[in-house]
């Protein structure tokens, strides 16, 4: 097991056709290679944009291959669609089911256990577009949360139900179940869903558990939670799973899904099932110069509390976007008054932003869309990942080349794709 | 049935005398009889402030009298908790469990029914002191959804769990249910819970959802669904109940309790238990001059994407915060981007300020508390309420007086109760 610092993250455009890079980036102001070298060429072509990651707490270091490896298929799937001309919200959505397909990561399939040893899965999932947002909470028996959060946001589009009902765009437990397998979505057996590591997890932690207890025995319940806390903190995955997405036309999209805590309550629904703290995205409008999307990972209650997805969608619109990122991860999460009362918070996000210039003339680089001619700037993209426990780190993925002026054109050039190894 | 603008609200001081006061106020400058003939007197007492409301939607003007009175018992409640010595939550919680007894309100008792004529409830409290907040959706056989989110907070604040497990602050369904029993909370048969009149509204609803749906026979499903859309909407109860509290400390807390929409689908949650868009409590701190506590009744699909609570309490750290209210309601919700694809938008919000100001000399009508004299501001407290079919209609509870200094020191006057009638 490696530290609660770690981070996987592949961001990938497009029009891909950079090396990949394998790089540690603990500094906020270092800069990736491929950046710094690609900053000064043509444009190649307006693209999308997609960042995924695999989750902020424990991985396994034997397990870095396989995180890596979903990670780029996911970002592949995403990129698959937006080529063919899916909007944003569809290629995100396609990214999570990736990562909700590999029992490698914290949701859908290998998903954390509950106390009753049963897989309960949260997802949420918002287009910048239309501001739509759906979401399944403590959700059983489906592979793909994240299907059933897109179907929700989808189907709520399409005006009322029925004698005027209004759609509903939170679903929950076994109602959410029927709602989606009403609706297509084919009902997996829960045993399949779990994983021989899954298994294995839950069975150490319940023993844990029942050894924690056995020893807090004779103490009173106050003094019994206080002491159990100290040493098995954070031993149960923090995995929340999450991707932003930018698409041709510069739409941005977000999405989350999780297994949630290992041994929650059933019942128990975290941040990646909660509007404005799991994800969020936002089109640039009238009052907002840029597009902006998040997604969060870590602690679900403390996600929860802050609405850190929300907080650093409003930081973003800064002009140093990414001092203010810097600023509401510390003064918004670590040291929140929401959060006065825990000992540590945890918590990691992956934002997006970009702004979207519409009318530049078309160029054999610059893709036309829908009759016009798009261009979108290139996005910032950070990863950073908080903890409270006296060591602060933001793991510093990509932002604006140098000089770039905020709202100023730039089309995404071909190929930034970075891998952050776990630290 | 009367229009969609009614609205029953209750409020109470502690110290409570007045006369009570029965009178439409459609105008935000207006002021109310009682307001104007106090707010010269001395002040009798520092107290606690309590207001309540049974919701909004369509009430029957033949229970006027009774949403009068389960309004006034559930000031009383809070009332006497607090003279007994409890913080607001504790005394909101109360006043919420008075709303949900009730067989005339859709909040616990007498709740909507669902798609599959069931009773779910969504419910949250939170407590502005700690900021702590604990809520329930969908949660079936329980006759106080509040006193679960209550129990919900009160066990967060207590620290882990065991194996240093994060209590959970949400849970939803047969989860929530069975931790509401394992603590203690009985459950209640659900056919207890249906009243005659939840009862046949449900078959009435039912008829009409599928005399609807035999007339769009024939029909492509999105013109269906726009067409059925036009005139049943708003049929169904939109009664989230809510109170909120300032205590004799100055603690202020809120609390939401729901049915949720008449014929929802079974697991829909809405905005009474979604973090930020039911309620919102928080007491002044460094950041904050003033201690801010909303709760929020309408459609919740709409109050969850515009997270009205939070906006609103935002809203209330503005100097004029009657005038921040107003745009808040006016930018925030009915002309929010959020809200751009929906033909009409559905919102009420009650909201109180008070700013507290210690170290002020006691007298012998100001009470003193934990060895400090604290004395608590008058509080803003309004009801507004809006639509965006073209009226919109702000319903002006109270205010501080003209010339009333922001930040002043004023301790609450006896008695101020006031209720809306319907309109």
């Amino acid at each position: 097991m490696i530290g609660l610092s770690s981070y996987a993250g592949v961001m990938e455009s497009l029009m891909n056709s950079a090396e990949e890079q394998q790089a540690s980036c603990p500094l906020a102001n270092s800069w990736s290679k491929t950046q710094e070298s690609s900053k000064n060429q043509k444009p190649k072509g307006v693209g999308g944009f997609v960042l995924v990651h695999a989750g902020a707490g424990y991985h396994s270091e034997s397990k870095a291959k396989e995180y890596k490896h979903v990670c780029k298929r996911a970002c592949q799937r995403a990129v698959d669609q937006l080529k063919s001309g899916a909007l944003a919200v569809e290629a995100v959505a396609a990214a999570l089911v990736e990562l909700e397909d590999s029992p490698f990561t914290n949701a859908g399939m290998g998903s954390n256990l509950n106390l009753s040893g049963e897989i309960e899965c949260d997802a949420s999932i918002m287009d910048g577009k239309s501001l739509h947002y759906g979401a399944v909470g403590a959700i059983s028996g489906i592979k793909n949360p994240v299907l059933v959060a897109n179907r929700l946001l989808s189907e709520a589009q399409k005006g009322k139900l029925s004698a005027g009902r209004i759609p509903p765009c939170f679903l929950v437990g076994r109602g959410a179940h029927d709602w989606a397998v009403s609706h297509g979505i084919p009902p997996c057996p829960s045993e399949k869903m779990a994983t021989k590591f899954s298994l294995s997890a839950y069975k150490r932690n319940k023993r844990k558990m029942e050894l924690a207890e056995k020893m807090d025995t004779g103490h009173n319940q106050t003094k019994k939670r206080r002491q159990s806390s100290e040493n098995e903190y954070g031993s149960g995955c923090l995995d929340t799973v999450g991707a932003v997405v930018v698409d041709l036309e510069g739409n941005v999209a977000a999405a989350v899904s999780s297994g949630g805590l290992a041994m929650k309550h059933p019942g128990r629904v975290g941040q990646a099932a909660h509007y404005g703290c799991g994800c969020w995205a936002e089109n640039a409008c009238n009052m907002n110069p840029y597009s902006t999307a998040v997604s969060t990972s870590g602690c679900g209650e403390h996600l929860i509390r802050t609405m850190l997805a929300r907080e650093c969608s409003a930081a973003m619109q800064s002009e140093d976007a990414h001092q203010a990122l810097l600023e509401a991860m510390q003064n918004k999460f670590i040291s929140s008054p929401f959060l006065a009362s825990e000992d540590r918070v945890l918590g990691g996000v992956i934002v997006l932003r970009c702004c979207r210039c519409v009318e530049a003339q078309p160029s054999q680089n610059i893709q036309g869309i829908l009759g016009k001619t798009l261009i979108v700037s290139r996005p910032i993209v950070l990863g950073l990942h908080a903890t409270a426990d006296g060591r602060q780190r933001f793991t510093h993925i990509s932002r604006l080349p140098p000089g770039t002026v905020p709202g100023q054109s730039l089309a995404i050039e071909g190929g930034v794709k970075c891998f952050l190894r776990p630290m």
